[in-house]
């Protein structure tokens, strides 16, 4: 859970509030802000609501780690403010003789928008050809890898995706160099009819993220062993000392985080360790992370189920014996955000702490617009 | 690495011959054994050959765990012998609307005939649409899922298989009774023009096999912590103890090793716990693995390259920043099986242990022929 890089509200803007207030705002009012937000950065329209659409989906589901406030301040640190998003780029399209699989260059458009538009491609080639794939070289940053796949699976498709991660901060399993990005795989499966809800396997493949070691660092807690290392390549549990990250599962999360780098470096990646680094290596070297999508549709895949059962019933009957007698404390992956969702849902709206609402007060500031906390309800 | 279940030989049959001593031997002599064994319990000509054919892939990148030894007792435990699998069974391919996808029912074919059939099929499809999967229903185990994906990444494709494994012998995370398998993962990349090899990502999605379990049990040592459960559900270190195994990485392991499950469940496969036990269930229940390939063109993918490298070089670009300085000790994966066979290669032959080929001269006599091992070379 990645929460570092987000400003900590100074006191003086929550005074007066109970810091476990938790704050609910409509959605149409979160919209509204997160997308005048964008538009007062330079960014059309479409990208503007694009960028809201995905944070009201990151909110929904309780993603605090990936919502506006992260979403905005990423654009500040490597964005739009940094050259490494371009407000009003245009997707170029490559032609290609492989109807199932598109490549793009993003031309650094903005990643929500570009991940949207690529995921629907994903899909509209799974429902012609039974799978599909995007690849989209020169991207910016997509936040959150496993709302695309929730998005989709929600419509129907076994859907995927990985990306190169912003920074070059993991080493690769038995080195001391970070040359590797936290670079994230995100699977979603349409089990709604089966179980309530998509499954969404969704995660980075370092042991923990650099903001959850920013974070124990200001909780004065030790790392779990086995997470990082110092400058001289060396494993620490201090976070004071924390230079780079380890990959989780030992060789087996390296080779999950190869897999990312891979997939860019046959589309147009080019090295880890200058990705976002603008202005530290040659002007003909590239320094934009990778995205990669893929939809499959679930009709393409059946062949005949046991016991007379359709497919929902199926996937059902499946994860009912997974979860069967000594696993009932065993949660489903996607469990949590479905949780959080319908908590959403009870509510009617996103729902954020005080300190949230104060990095919305100053979003809103930003982009000339007022938000009223006293406006909004809120939820003891 | 998976050695358990290969009966170690009686020390009688090694009487005179050192257990250092390597053997040579011949392509041709391993592969007419391996497909006579084969034709022995009942497989057709073309099975058995693609056994042996697989049987030499195995052990020509040193795989000692998955070779013609353990090929031939899983055979006797889950397959023609147990009726897991069906000599001369043909395979059904369902008709599909959806041209990039095919949906296999393997009638319990042999693992081995039935995944080279697949994989070809995913790159024939990949060929015309720039990416093909099989989905493979009524399967039987296929032994080395790196064997399928190097094969097809030496032939230029992004290649990747899964299944699910024969037996429910891993507790889901937070879980106390065994639902899973160890479902492993393979991902082959054609990275022979960029670094000599194809990068090969392959491994189970338990912390360790059964197979270690009963190693460390015959040699009075301790298991890794956070490795294994006891009857209880409880975490043990003692091999003994251990009942079933846990998943490689807490919840991201798991999600990982409910992929092959999910795959399984949309295509036709049943119940993980009844999994290969053929009679433990209703008569209308399945008991049945199940695979999954797919094959990427790699010329799908690309977009443009800096300085204006080609591909390969692009990927040699890349993989040689992620082992820039402080990380000369980090391989590739597939480095290894690659040093193997470069071994293979040189001595012009598969290389065997003394105690290996005792098993082969049992395989033999099974199968009515001679094998006598004063007619290969050794190694010292």
């Amino acid at each position: 859970m990645e929460i570092g890089i987000i400003a900590i509200p100074p006191p003086h803007r929550l005074t007066g509030y109970a810091m476990a207030t938790t704050y609910l705002m409509p959605v149409e009012m979160h919209n509204a802000l997160v997308s005048a937000a964008y538009r007062a950065r330079g960014f059309t329209a479409e990208e503007a609501d694009a960028g809201a659409r995905f944070c009201e989906l990151a909110a929904w589901h309780g993603i605090k780690t990936h919502n506006a406030i992260k979403a905005l301040h990423l654009d500040e640190l490597f964005g739009s403010k940094a050259g490494g998003c371009v407000p009003g780029a245009e997707i170029e399209k490559l032609p290609s003789p492989y109807k199932a699989v598109q490549r793009w260059n993003a031309n650094r458009k903005l990643g929500q928008a570009v991940a949207f538009e690529a995921m629907d491609a994903a899909c509209a080639m799974a429902d012609e050809f039974g799978v599909g794939i995007v690849t989209v070289d020169q991207a910016f940053h997509y936040l959150w890898g496993g709302g695309y796949v929730i998005d989709a699976a929600k419509r129907g498709y076994l859907a995927y995706t990985c990306c190169t991660a912003a920074l070059a901060e993991v080493v690769p399993f038995m080195g001391k160099t970070p040359t590797l990005g936290t670079n994230p795989h995100s699977w979603g499966f349409p089990t709604t009819d089966a179980v309530g809800f998509p499954i969404c396997i969704d995660w980075a493949t370092s042991t923990v993220a650099m903001g959850r070691v920013q974070q124990l660092k200001r909780e004065d807690q030790p790392l779990p062993p086995g997470a990082a290392v110092d400058a001289e390549g060396n494993e620490t549990t201090d976070p004071a000392q924390v230079a780079a990250l380890k990959t989780f599962g030992a060789h087996k999360g390296y080779g999950l985080a190869l897999i990312n780098e891979l997939y860019a470096a046959y589309t147009g990646g080019s090295l880890p360790t200058l990705r976002s680094r603008w202005g530290n290596g040659p002007d003909d070297e590239k320094y934009t992370p990778h995205f990669f999508f893929q939809a499959i549709r679930p009709e393409a895949l059946t062949c005949d189920f046991a016991q007379g059962r359709d497919q929902p019933q199926n996937i059902k009957a499946v994860l009912d014996d997974i979860r069967r007698e000594g696993n009932a404390d065993c949660l489903l992956p996607g469990q949590i955000e479905a949780r959080n969702a319908a908590q959403s849902q009870k509510h009617g709206g996103l729902l954020f702490t005080g300190a949230e609402v104060a990095e919305f007060e100053h979003i809103a500031a930003e982009a000339g617009q007022t938000l009223d906390r006293t406006d909004l309800k809120t939820i003891e």
